[in-house]
C-alpha cells in the first residue's frame, strides 16, 4: 500500500443541545477529518479518520488547531518519510513511524484511523472483521451532561429511556453528585447508570463519593485526576462503586499499571485518547486477560469515529454498554449516513473499512479548513 | 499588580557545538520568551520568562509552535480575563488562573516565570531571597551528548573536566551505555558521574542495565517510558544504581506517586516540565520530606532561565550538581550577561527577581517573532 | 531587610467562658507575642507574631514561660548572630538560622511570624497575597470544649450553631464520647460534625471509637498518642471515621510519613505546632499532592494569630473548615480588632502583612511581661 | 514512703577534653542532680538522680535551665502533689504523677531515678539486684568525638584502646565519614568499631553511607532525623551497616514501632531520653523479646548516672557494649567515687540503690545553683 496523500479536514456542526461537563459546555463541535488517499496494485481508495480532540485543552492537552498543527508539521511528514524510507505502510506501522513524538494521541488516532480504513478497503474488509467481531450490534448507552436543575434532568433522562437507551450515565461534579443521581434512582428504579465525573474530585472527597455507594451505580468513571492512579487505588479501597478509568488511561502500558495498582476494575477505551484503535484494542485484551470490564467511550464524534467505535465495541471484552449512541443524540445531521439504535442498541457496521464515509454534500457544505499533504 | 502587557518573543540562537540525546540531534535553539508588562502604586517593571519546549515534540508534547499557539490563545488570555474578573493576579495565582487547561506545563511555565519576576521586581526581591536561598553558589553539573566515539566522549568529557565541572552526565541509550561509561571511568575515574538514559530502555533490559552497578554511578535519569512510575519501581529493586525520574514527575501529585511507590530515589526537578517555578519548590519540599535528593535539571536555557535555575537549585533540597553549566556550555553568545562558572559552581544572583535581563541588542538580533498581547 | 529590635511581650486575656479539654480546663489566656522591629531602605516597620503555646506542657511540651525563655536565651540571639554574619535574614532563613535548637516548634513560629509579618509590610503584601490565597472568606467552625452534662453541651451546641458556625468539633475522652456524639447528632441532624480526643485513647480502645462510626463524623482528630503513626494506621483499618492527625505532625517529613504509614487521612494544620507558617504551608503542599484533605486548628489565638490563620486557611487543599471562629468565641475584647464572622466565615485579611496589629491601649492594659533584645 | 523534700542541684564540672559531635563543641559539663529526701517507718533517706539535659537544647530539645524549670514548675509540684492526695509514691508512680505533662523526659529521669535510689536505700537493695542483674561488670565502650584531623583522632583512638577500650565509637558527620573510618580500620584493624551521626544525614545519603558498608561496622548510630522511622527503615534496606537508633527512640511506644518498621536492629538506651530507668528497663524487654540488640549509651554522666547505667547494662539484652566508660574518660575529678575501668569492663556498683553518692566537698565545692521544694 502507497499512502498518496493526506488531506486534515475540519468541519463544523452544531450540536442539537448544548451538552455540559465539569470542564466546559459546547454547543458546536468542529471535529477535524483525516482523509488518505491510498494505492495499491493499480486501485486507489479513500480512507477517512476522525480525530476526536476537542476545540479547547480543558479535556486534554489536545484542542482542534494543535492537534491539526501537529499532524501537519510532524505526524503526516513522519509517515511520509517512513514511507521513502522504504519501510512498510499500513496501519500496524503507523505507530512506529510517528512514536518519536511524544502524547499527542488524539491526533495520531486519526492519522491511524485513516490509514486502516483505506487497508482495509483495498482487502475489501470491514473493520468489524478484522477484529474478529461476532456480535451484530452492540448496546446503546447515554452520557447525559450538567442539567441546569435537577427536573430538567430528569425529564431528559426520562426522554432518553422514552428511545431505549440501554444504560445512562450521568455527569457530576462536586455540588452536583449525590442528588441527582438519587433523584433519577428515585424516579426510574433500577436501570442501568453510572455516573462520570471527569476529574472533578480530590481523594480527600471520599466522603462524599461514599455517599454513592448506596445507589449501586455501576461504576464511577475518572473522579480523580488524571495523573494519578495510586490516588484512584486508595479511593477503590474506600468506596464501593467500581472506578472506572478515562483521562489515566492513555496507553497500554498506562492500562498495565492502572491494573497492577488497583486503581480501574473498569476501563473506558476511547480509541482516540489511546492513540488509536490498535491501541484499544491491545487494552482490551489486556483488561480481558486481567479481567477487567472494558466498554468504549464517546468524543462527540461524527458517523466517522461512531462507526468504528461500533466494530471496536463488539470485541468480547465489552461488557458493558458505550457510549455508543444514535447520531442524532449529538447532531440533528450527521455528516454520514446517521447512525441510528434500534432496541437499545447500535448495529456493527459491515461494509468495506469503517463502513461509513462522508455524504460529499454534506461534507462540502460543512468544510470550514482544508490541508493537502502530498507525498 | 496589573498585568499590562504579554509579548512573546521567539528567539533563534546557534549552539557552540551539535547536542545529540536519544531523540535528535539540536544545532541551534529557538527559545520562546515570555515578556510581562506590569505595574503597580505607579511603578512599571518588565518581568521576563522562558518557555524551555524544544524545536520538535521529542523530549515532551509540547515544542516551540504549539506552546506559542497555546499561550496565545489560551493561557495568556485566561490570565487576562482572571484579571479582568478582579481576581488578585500573582505569581501564586497563575497556575489557578489557567488551571483548566490541562497540560501545556512548560508554556504555563514560562507565564508564570515572567509574572513571578515582575512581581519580585516590584518588590525589590530576588528570586533566592523569595525562595530562602543562603548559598551564594551551586555546582555546576554539565551534560554530556551522545558522541560519534569513545574516544570522542573521552576528549569532550576530558575538556569539560579542565574546565571545572562539578559532576559529568553521560546521555546514553540502547548501544551507547556500558561501554562509554566503562571508558569514563577508567580515564578519569572517581569522579561524580551519572548517566540519562531519556525512556530509551524497557524493564525488560534489566540485564544490560544492572551491568552499570559497578561504576557506582550517582544515578541513572529516566530508564523507562515517563508513564509509567511501577515500571520504575520494580527496575529501582533489581539494581543498585539509585533511579532519577526526569519526564515521568510532572507535577508534585507525580512526585507522591513516584516516591509512594519507590519509583524514583532521586528527582530532576526541571521547572519547565512542572508548570513553573512554584511547582518545582512543592515538589522540592515533598522530596525533602521524604529523604529522596532532587537536582536542577537543564533545558538549554538562556541566561533567563538558567539564572532562576541557578537561584532554585540554591534550595537546601538540592544536594545533587545540577545541570547548570555556564552559558557557554551551549551558546557563544548568550542572550543575557553571560552565567559562568567560577571553580565548578555558578553564583547564585542575588539582583531582583531573575537576576538578568535581555540585552537589548542581543535580543532585537536574534528575534525572529513576535506576538504582542495586550489586557 | 535588617531586624533591629525583637521584643516579647506577655499579655493576660480572660476568657469569655472556660474551655476544657481532655487534659485542662482554662480560664484565662496569657499569649506570648513576637514584636520584630525591621527596616530596609530606610523603611521601618513592625511586624506581629504569636507563640501558642499554652500555659502548661499539657497539650505539648512547650509552655509559656519555656517558649519565652527559648526564645531570649536561643532562638532571637541565633536569628541576630545568622544576621551578624551577613547571611540574609527574611522569614525564609529564620527557620535555617535556628535549625540547631531541637524542637520549640512553637516559639520558632512566633519569631518566624514576626519576621514575616515585617517583611511583608516592607512589601507592601498580604500574607494572603503571598501565599496566593484567591478567596475571599474562610469557612468558620467552632471547638466545643467537654461540658458538664450532655444537656448543656446542647445548649452549647445550639449557642453555635444560632451563631452560624460552619462546622461543629467536640472534644472528646473517654466517658464523654459516644453519648453526647449520639445526642448532638440526634437533637441537630446532618451538621458538619467532627471529634478531637487529644491523644486521650488507645489502639485497645477499638471498640469504643468503632461506635463512633454509625454517626459518619467529618473524622476523629489524634485518637491515640503523639508519637505512634503505625498504630493510628492499624486504627485507620478498623474503624470507618477518617482519621485526623493534630499533635502526631510537628514537620513535613511527620507529615510525609503519616501518609506514607496510612495513619492520617486528614491533618489538622496548627502552624504554631508545626514550627512556622512557611512549615505549615509545605505540609498542605504535600497533603494536597497526596490527596489529603487539611484543615486549620486553633489555639485560642489572639486577632495577631487568627488573622494569619485565616490567611492560610484560604489556601486550596483547605478543603475542611478550620476551628478560625471569631475572636468572641474565646475573648470579650481581643487585642486587635476583633476578628468577626458572617455567614459562618471569616474573611480572609487583605492588609500589608497579616492585616492586623495591636490597639495600642488594649496591648498596654493587657501586658503582664515584656523583654526587649537588640542586634 | 514519703517524700520530704526535693533539692535541684547544678554543678559545673571541667571536661579532660573538649568533646565535638555533629551538633556542639563541649569545654564544661553542668548536670542538674536532683536529691529526694524520703522516709519511711522513722529512716530517713537521700536518693540522688541526674538530669541529663545538656547545657543547649541542640541533641534534643531539653536544656539546663528548661528542665530545671520543668521540675520546679510542673514535675515536682505533680509529685507532691500525687502524694499529697493519698496516691502511693515509688519510683513505679512517678512517670504516672507526672503523665499529663508531655515531653521534657530527661527531667522526669531525674527525678524518677532520686526517688528510685531513696526507695531501695530504704530497702536495702541495690539497683543491680532490683533489675535481676548477674554480671559482675560490663564492657566499657568509648565515644570518640570529631577531631580536627584523621591523625589526631588515630592518636586519640590509639590512646584507648591502650587504655582497654573494648569498643570504639566514632562520631561522624557528612565530610567526617568514610575517611577516619577507613584510617581507623587500616591502622587498628578488626576492633570492635561503631559509628554516631546524630541525626546529621539524609536519605539522599545513601550513596554515602553504603561506602561505610566495607568496614564492617557493628551499627550506625541514629544517622537521619529522630522524628524519622519510616525513613532509617527505607535506609535500613539498603545498606549493609546495622542501623542503631538513638533520638528517635524516646519510648516503649516508639521502640514497638521503630522495630515493627524495620528502623533499627539495634537500640541505644539512655534512660533519660526515654523518661527513666524504669522506661529503659520496658525498652529493654520488648528489644530482647523481639530480637533487637540494645545497648547502653552515654550522656556525659556524672558517677551518679555512670553507676546507674553500669547497673542497667548488666541486663541480659545489652549484648554490646555501651558508652559506659571510666570516670576519667571525661572528668579529671567526679561528684562521686570514680568509676573505674578494669581490663576494659566497668564493675556493676553493688551498694544500696545506686551504689554511689556525691563526695560532700567535691559537690560543695561543683555546685553553681541549688533549689529545694519542700512536700
Amino acid at each position: 500500500m502507497h499512502i498518496d496523500r493526506i488531506d486534515l479536514i475540519t468541519i463544523r456542526m452544531p450540536l442539537s443541545a448544548p451538552f455540559t461537563t465539569s470542564f466546559s459546555t459546547q454547543t458546536e463541535r468542529c471535529p477535524l477529518l483525516v482523509r488518505a488517499v491510498a494505492s495499491e496494485g493499480g486501485e486507489t481508495v479513500v480512507g477517512w479518520g476522525e480525530c476526536v480532540a476537542l476545540a479547547e485543552p480543558y479535556y486534554s492537552p489536545e484542542y482542534l488547531e494543535g492537534a491539526r498543527d501537529v499532524l501537519q508539521r510532524f505526524l503526516v511528514p513522519a509517515l511520509f518519510e517512513w514511507q521513502t524510507s522504504g519501510r512498510p505502510v499500513t496501519a500496524q506501522t503507523v505507530s512506529a513511524a510517528v512514536a518519536h513524538v511524544v502524547g499527542h494521541r488524539m491526533a495520531k488516532a486519526g492519522l491511524e484511523l485513516a490509514v486502516l480504513d483505506a487497508q482495509l478497503r483495498l482487502r475489501h474488509t470491514s473493520l468489524a472483521e478484522h477484529l474478529g467481531v461476532t456480535r451484530d450490534s452492540v448496546p446503546a448507552g447515554v452520557s447525559v451532561g450538567i442539567e441546569d436543575s435537577v427536573s430538567a434532568l430528569l425529564d431528559r433522562v426520562g426522554g432518553f429511556i422514552d428511545q431505549g437507551y440501554a444504560r445512562i450515565k450521568l455527569k457530576i461534579r462536586p455540588g452536583w453528585d449525590v442528588e441527582p443521581v438519587r433523584a433519577v434512582r428515585e424516579r426510574f428504579g433500577d436501570l442501568p447508570l453510572q455516573v462520570d465525573a471527569n476529574t472533578a474530585y480530590r481523594l480527600s472527597d471520599v466522603p462524599t463519593l461514599r455517599n454513592l455507594d448506596p445507589f449501586e451505580l455501576l461504576l464511577i468513571e475518572q473522579p480523580l485526576a488524571e495523573d494519578d492512579l495510586r490516588q484512584h487505588a486508595i479511593l477503590a479501597q474506600q468506596i464501593s462503586t467500581p472506578v472506572c478509568l478515562d483521562e489515566s488511561v492513555i496507553s497500554a502500558q498506562t492500562a498495565a499499571d492502572a491494573i497492577a495498582l488497583g486503581a480501574a476494575s473498569v476501563i473506558n477505551i476511547k480509541p482516540g485518547r489511546v492513540g488509536g484503535y490498535l491501541e484499544a484494542v491491545r487494552i482490551h485484551d489486556l483488561a480481558l486477560a486481567n479481567g477487567v470490564a472494558v466498554w468504549c467511550g464517546g468524543m462527540l464524534e461524527t458517523g466517522i469515529g461512531r462507526a468504528a467505535n461500533a466494530a471496536l465495541a463488539g470485541m468480547p471484552g465489552f461488557t458493558l454498554a458505550g457510549d455508543i449512541s444514535a447520531s442524532d443524540r449529538f447532531y440533528r445531521q450527521d455528516i454520514t449516513e446517521p447512525i441510528t439504535m434500534t432496541d437499545g442498541a447500535v448495529a456493527v457496521p459491515r461494509g468495506p473499512g469503517i463502513g461509513v464515509e462522508p455524504i460529499p454534500d454534506a461534507l462540502a457544505d460543512s468544510t470550514i479548513h482544508s490541508i493537502e499533504l502530498t507525498a
